[in-house]
């Protein structure tokens, strides 16, 4: 892995394009906006000139490159296929072959991932996972999210399914449905969306509109936000248990806006989460992310990286 | 994989013994009692001895066989240590070197693995799982155990505790305990010992010995009977929708001695799994096991001879 390589993560309202060299130093960094109209017809060839531009003034030339990695906020098959991606406006899209073709690349040095796992990826690579065999990102944002990482390789699910902790069915009392129509999926109590939902059904806390609040106030004392916080590291600690029992990755890595909270909440995790667990993975350790969102960017490039690495 | 080898499977009574060729046809088994006298120092000799036996018998050479795969009731690291396996008498034993050396060949020939994993494999590779991408056994029995398989290699989990389905904490309103010794395990109420202790608390059933007698029962109407089998298949299903969340795998295969009830046991599973699960995944069949208690003795000898095949 000598050699350099582009990692793309393509969001909803930005992309983050990233250079790297083959042992994973970030050379440089650009954002761009997504233009979702026309059903996201613009953003590969947005890539693209993209692409021609740094190539340009890094006076590099595309052949001494390993390649492009894609990460994609949607479910995508060894092959590249997107079936439908709503965030990018996108029907079924080869996004392998036709970054390739735009880039006139052998499709061999473009790769494509979902973006959790190359999220998950990246901090295997580069972030809080480096040196651990095997791992699971968990995001705790407006959803609850994650990626599986074992023996270096993403687990993506046979039907991209793989690590969908959000709606593990493990939170009962619950009347209300979820995003995805079932009832006590994890994210209803877990996400930033929950832990404000929770906060607002306590009287002290009527008003709390995100779950920075409720864990600052839980930080300071208030009875009623740690109490919601009890609630949420509970579950999601309930959640990682799951996770171990089926998967049992070396390491939780938590990520996404909520982990910000840091070890204040992780405590109350791994508290519960050793109560929870079978206990052959009692010792799991569970740790803060460290890319931030630069980690589907460097995911991205690892993939293609690996790919040059398995075909040399 | 045209080559031939021996898949033997080490419970804690008997030894299951195979000799496969390289398409999967079982040419003979024989099984043998298993001697855990002297901390089951004697359990590899009596293997090597019938090796031995065997190939004079069959008129076979050991050069022309691919190896031997061992299927051990315990956790089992990549280099084939076993640490500490109580239903054999074990301390720590490198089963793969030992075997090896009582074999007078190298330890490439030798292949040794957890016998759920195995028994996972060996439905993957010549039962009810052929043809699919990726699965998890689940195994309903005593108690509630399993083995995934994403790509045609077993996941063993970095504790050896990955699929270990029965110590899921998603049982509520517990208050006994697991034989782990933590409340609310998948296998307190979805294992044999679980089925008769729910029926056991029904007026109606009190007394009952065996889950078959449940299944039973309830296939003939008996309505405390049904309920028991009702809420074993909805916290069964639960499960597998946690897996599925987790590993998302093409299917599920149900074996273990409770699978012997059949459809009318896995539409139950099936009716409460679909509610329950992710809906990206809520396609995923789920079906019978199809080996019985020949599947881990399939499972090792296909270990080996992928491993043969990886080799070459």
């Amino acid at each position: 892995m000598s050699r350099t390589a582009f990692g793309i993560d393509i969001g909803g309202t930005s992309i983050k394009c990233g250079l790297f060299d083959g042992q994973g130093t970030l050379l440089r960094k650009d954002e761009l906006p997504t233009r979702v109209q026309q059903n996201g017809a613009l953003i590969l060839g947005d890539i693209r000139d993209y692409i021609f531009g740094v190539l340009e003034e890094e006076r590099l030339d595309l052949s001494g490159i390993a390649g492009v990695g894609l990460g994609i906020p949607g479910a995508v098959t060894p092959d590249g296929v997107v079936n439908k991606c709503v965030n990018l406006g996108w029907g079924v899209v080869n996004a392998v072959k036709e970054m390739a073709a735009l880039l006139k690349i052998t499709p061999e040095k473009v790769c494509a991932g979902n973006d959790a796992n190359m999220a998950a990826l990246g901090e295997y690579w580069q972030g809080s996972g480096k040196g651990f065999q095997s791992l699971m990102l968990v995001t705790v944002g407006t959803g609850v999210g994650g990626g599986l990482i074992i023996n270096g390789q993403p687990v993506n699910g046979y039907h991209g399914a793989a690590a969908e902790l959000g709606h593990l069915p493990i939170v009962t009392g619950l009347k209300e449905k979820c995003t995805c129509k079932k009832t006590g999926c994890l994210e209803q109590v877990a996400s930033a969306t929950g832990i404000v939902r929770l906060a607002n059904q306590q009287p002290e806390l009527f008003g709390v509109q995100d779950a920075k609040e409720v864990f600052d106030a839980a930080k300071a004392g208030n009875r009623a936000a740690e109490h919601v916080v009890e609630t949420v590291s509970y579950y999601l600690a309930k959640g990682l248990a799951c996770a171990a029992g089926i998967a049992d990755p070396e390491c939780f890595i938590i990520g996404g806006g909520v982990s910000a909270a840091g070890d204040y909440f992780f405590d109350r995790i791994r508290q519960y989460y050793r109560k929870e667990v079978f206990h052959a993975a009692r010792e799991t350790k569970i740790i803060g992310a460290s890319l931030g969102n630069d980690a589907g960017m460097y995911g991205a490039a690892r993939m293609v990286l690996g790919k040059e690495q398995q075909n040399d």
